[in-house]
């Protein structure tokens, strides 16, 4: 049933089940798992971890590529499992823990967990537990839907648990292309320079000796979440479009744009729907995770190549792409996440990165994580990897939330994660802001003009009024900064009366 | 008398004054200006503009490396001259101006200016007015004490006014290495390894048809004003030597450190300073601004190569150093800030960060730049551009100000400009917070119980229980967080009574 996947006849000894395998997890240690947005995350470990956790306690540093499915960071945060985790999460039970202050949360650039476990930042996982839809001859392991952080985590641990899961084609492999950086001081430029380029292996390569353990199971990966276009997201991917079109029209960019990154969520995948019926050619995506509308995009003729790190997939679209995989295979590549998002890679190929915000203010600074400055939502992702370097930082939302309570385009960020240096262009279905070359009080009149909803325009406009009157680079009224934040916590809407 | 430094000869006749070379600037233009930290700018050519608009008013868009010395700003500004100016500055007129909202500044990370001209995302200099030690056979322009952006500015411009400064040592040819990145989309790797590679040519190559003026002159360089350290320098310095030490012990760095960048000012030059007193040998920096420091560690033996965008000395060290220069120019380069600077360069190369907050919070957010989140002070310069990628993101400031009204940690900064992402260590004279892996609620422990002033540390951490009582990732009470700034504003202090 499994002995073509597991391809190295020596490791056929080390399957065991689950909880064989669980068992070889102890109190306290590090652990670094497959998983990268409901990806190729390892499933049936982590589920009999938690189970035997339920028994006897334990808790553990948990590392992943970035959001888990199955529920696992439930499971996992519902049995005491998790004191620590890093670098992303996305799972409600595991947020009010975080905000509980129950697991401490590291919340990452997605590029920089492995630079800092190999640069001994961070305490290297003791064991690793990486998905695979098999182990070649050599004893390598080729990774399923995502590659996240599992080729390091894999080469960083002394030991490894391999989960063989058969719910996935195995023509997954030669999908995957594995490149390490290496050591410093000697540390070599990464030879990416085209987005379709091949730098490195088609599976994870470790001594076959550290696989200590192999479980089989066949329990898929959870379908995306993401919804279809609406009216709002409709309007924000039509303003983005009209801005490609005028810096095409420019001279800027040619027709088929830059290789586009496009953040998880609706309104990022809405925007790269919106391409399908725009008048560009020839596109190319360089991202982190590949989401229905890359294929919606490859079936309209409008996409010549997609790199991401994962392919996450709604139902809708899950059977007929994974069920057709050479349809799609010459033009896909999954790389680790630290290559996909690296900064170096991200500047070099000029990127259009489009991701959403929580909130941005007047001048330009994104909020993509805490609710009301404390609340983590997610994390930053990788929002940070390609806003800092990317040839447009474009960031995208709705512009109000909560039925109008909320607007997301508020005096001052309740937290920034992304500063106003590092965002270009801010788009709400109001319309597109372009910062480009404007100083604080440029930018707030452009965020004013296009992005603000109508029912936030006046007193918004009234404050950066007020404010310029007192002075300043960047003018505000701190007594007033956050008052719109405090309204919300205090009486459920931004705005008084 | 200039003969030997206006070496292709069909340029002599070029020659003409500051003044008729300052008529070439017409009203409304965007003009690229060399001069980084008060280094090689020209100097002649912008101080006839601003004379020449005192009798008849012009404003243009002047773009430079960086800071200018010689009160240029200053005296441009007062002419009227600067409608907008990017993307760093360190006059105080100037600023006054830009925070009475009467100069439009972009600040920008130092190494992104030229990379948005290229990408046309900033309008390109009509003309560029560049220093020079000489012009060679060729036509091209050898720079002088720095190089900033000014290789880039003569390419994009379509004129270029080169001044001749023969008040610099001739034999500062040589020192530069001039490497411009490729365009996309077939842009290729920097090939830059080691901080001692030149990947470039020696002076600026540019089609000699396009120099329309040159001016000579011999106003020298403005003497840095760097302060010498004190007992609270000193003992940042201690904290992070004694840290490096720590850090050597345990494996993670070799005894000769990582090459060492360090932001300009004091305190940053006198933590340089310590090193020449620890037990690390044969250091490197790959940094902005070499100041006096650099030369102080090559001349203890220390120091094995520099890398810079500048050299900014004192009074004390220049007429030694330029005087001298064939004692260190096989140890030195000075290369354009974008490769300086470079996020690709400063990854692979592993660099340790070290640069000056304004002031820090609890979480360890960092604003680099706006006083009361309002005022702009300097700039954020290099700092994000080493932070986001460096081996270790170093942070350093005196934990109070004014006497002791102003604490530089709060509970919340007033402007952000590093996130919690970006920042690994803080120091002040009162201790070192290492905040890698660390959770938020962690991380602001560690800067409660490390660098806080011990007139602050009650009251900052009181607010962070009574924070972490409420609940969140990222504890605040919204109502709170910016009471400090507030206080200082209204009272002069940041805590009443």
């Amino acid at each position: 049933m499994y002995a073509d996947r597991v391809r190295q006849p020596s490791l056929l000894d080390k399957v065991m089940t689950a909880a064989e395998a669980a068992a070889l997890i102890e109190d306290g240690m590090t652990v670094g798992m497959s998983g990268f947005t409901r990806a190729g995350e390892a499933k049936a470990v982590p589920l009999a971890l938690a189970e035997r956790a339920r028994q006897a306690p334990l808790s553990i540093s948990l590392m992943t590529g970035a959001s888990l499915g199955n529920d696992l960071d439930k499971q996992l945060t519902e049995a005491g499992v998790l004191a620590r985790r890093m670098p992303f999460q996305v799972d409600a039970t595991l947020r009010k823990a975080i905000n509980d202050g129950r697991v401490m949360f590291i919340d990452q650039h997605l590029s920089e967990t492995v630079e800092q476990l190999r640069n001994h930042q961070l305490k290297k996982p003791d064991i690793a537990v990486i998905e695979a839809v098999a182990i070649t001859e050599q004893g390598h392991i080729v990774p399923t839907t995502s590659v996240g952080n599992s080729a390091s985590f894999a080469i960083f641990a002394e030991r490894v648990i391999v989960e063989i899961n058969l719910a996935h084609n195995p023509n997954l492999q030669g999908l995957h292309d594995i490149y390490i950086p290496t050591y410093r001081p000697t540390r070599t430029p990464i030879p990416l320079t085209r987005v379709d380029d091949r730098i490195g292996s088609t599976a994870i390569p470790i001594p076959a000796e550290k696989i200590v353990a192999i479980v089989v199971n066949d329990q898929p990966d959870s379908p995306s979440t993401v919804l279809p276009p609406d009216v709002e997201t409709q309007a924000i991917a039509d303003h983005l479009i009209a801005f490609f079109q005028r810096e095409v029209d420019a001279g800027r960019m040619s027709n088929s744009l830059g290789p586009l990154q496009a953040g998880i969520g609706s309104i990022a995948n809405a925007v790269m729907c919106g391409l399908i019926h725009s008048p560009f050619e020839n596109l190319s995506m360089y991202s982190e995770v590949l989401q229905d509308s890359t294929f919606d995009l490859f079936d309209a003729g409008k996409l010549a190549f997609a790199s991401g790190s994962s392919i996450t997939l709604s139902a809708r679209r899950n059977a007929d792409v994974f069920g057709n995989l050479e349809r799609y295979k010459e033009r896909l590549v999954l790389r680790p996440q630290e290559i996909s998002n690296h900064p170096e890679v991200v500047r070099r190929l000029g990127i259009i990165g489009i991701n959403t915000a929580l909130e941005f203010d007047l001048y330009g600074n994104v909020n993509s994580t805490h609710v009301g400055g404390t609340r983590m939502m997610n994390g930053i992702g990788g929002s940070g990897d390609f806003a800092r370097n990317a040839h447009l930082a474009i960031f995208v939302t709705k512009s109000i939330a909560k039925g109008g309570a909320v607007s997301s385009v508020v005096p001052m960020v309740s937290h920034v994660d992304h500063s106003e240096h590092d965002v270009d262009i801010l788009v709400t279905e109001q319309g597109l802001a372009d910062l480009r070359g404007l100083a604080p009080r440029e930018r707030a009149r452009a965020v004013i003009d296009n992005c603000v909803h109508p029912d936030f325009r006046g007193p918004l406009g009234d404050y950066f009024e007020r404010a310029c009157a007192r002075g300043g680079h960047t003018p505000h009224i701190l007594r007033e900064a956050l008052q719109w934040h405090i309204n919300l916590e205090e009486t459920g809407r931004m705005l008084a009366g």
